[in-house]
């Protein structure tokens, strides 16, 4: 059995409440699935979200900060900051536009994001990175220099205020409108990656890896 | 030629300033190629990052806010909000692990978002949304009547202090590492959607749309 999150006033779902998910195994998954997270921060009383990578290791999530990380600098204890992840599975056509919808899985960490300062934490956070972006790919790549990683601003956010929200199926019409000579259904979405595109400065006598033309995700 | 948006100081791409995107036209091609963006607000201190379903009328944004509409009801004035939406393009696979990157399109938008009261502005929120999801689903369905339009938070949120962050082509390596024995280019990804699923409850009679079978976007 997954452990069970206690959703916390700020991360219970609280529109469609039937939606919500709270154990850490499901919330794991959609996080490993996706590699994009927004990051929301405020400065100065106005938000910002920005788009960035990021990798679950363990309990924490770890993100590239250089936006958030300027505010960082002073700031031991860290900053209050939003993580988001969204992964879109499909859009719900019902037969009326109100109930209209998506289906999707999406997980919202909130907490305090703190500059990763340790070395070998740092280095980790690099691994995950990229072993998320293409497994396999660490072994093959150069590895971070010291003088890179000292470059590079990586942000933890420990997983303990977290909540996912799911929607999956079919759209769900008001009674009445379920004899309207309307389709409904829905149209499946998901992520496809096409034929790898070599670098023309790559020497082509370089084989393409198998970790490369295989990948899928 | 497009309109140019002088970027402010929070709209100016500081990190690879030579990915910013200033123009209008370029701009709003990207918020009109995605349709979930990520709205952050925040409350008592805590950032808050939603993902949600969004349409661009004119030279505003519109989008579903029920939970920031909880904030809303007594500020007339609107809430300080970021509308952030990022489509991705691809993996970028440099020779070191440092260059690694993402191929991608980003637009940030700034500014004070409202709640949509008038009738009129409303029902034309609903056509937005329903037509950007699928252009000629609002013909078929039945339109949002009072009560739903009533039950439905709307926020608006006019596009005046907005940029782009855009990341193309091949990796780019330090010099002396494009001499490494390492693949090194470019998974290309993208959206993809599948075969409609007809709802179980719908009428085999009813044919699906050809807006429906012939989607693309």
């Amino acid at each position: 059995m997954s452990e069970t999150l206690p959703p916390t006033e700020r991360t219970r779902v609280v529109r469609e409440p039937q939606r919500g998910v709270y154990d850490r195994e499901s919330i794991y998954k959609i996080l490993d699935e996706a590699f994009v997270c927004h990051v929301g921060f405020s400065m100065d009383g106005q938000p910002y979200v920005i788009p960035t990578l990021f990798a679950r290791v363990g309990d924490a999530l770890y993100f590239h900060g250089s936006a958030a990380s300027r505010m960082l600098r002073n700031l031991s204890d860290g900053i209050p900051v939003c993580v988001t992840v969204t992964l879109t599975d499909g859009f719900v056509l019902a037969r009326s536009v109100f109930n209209h919808s998506m289906n999707y899985r999406s997980v919202i960490a909130l907490g305090r994001a703190t500059l990763v300062d340790a070395p070998q934490e740092k280095f980790e956070a690099f691994h995950a990175f990229t072993e998320k972006l293409l497994p396999g790919r660490w072994n093959d790549a150069r590895k971070p220099s010291e003088k890179e990683q000292k470059a590079t601003s990586i942000l933890r956010l420990p997983l303990t205020e977290v909540s996912a929200k799911v929607r999956t199926g079919p759209p769900i019409d008001d009674d009445p409108d379920y004899d309207l000579p309307v389709w409904a259904g829905v149209i499946p979405v998901h992520l496809t990656f096409d034929s790898p595109v070599r670098d023309e400065k790559c020497d082509p006598a370089i084989p393409t890896p198998a970790y490369v033309t295989s990948y899928k995700r």
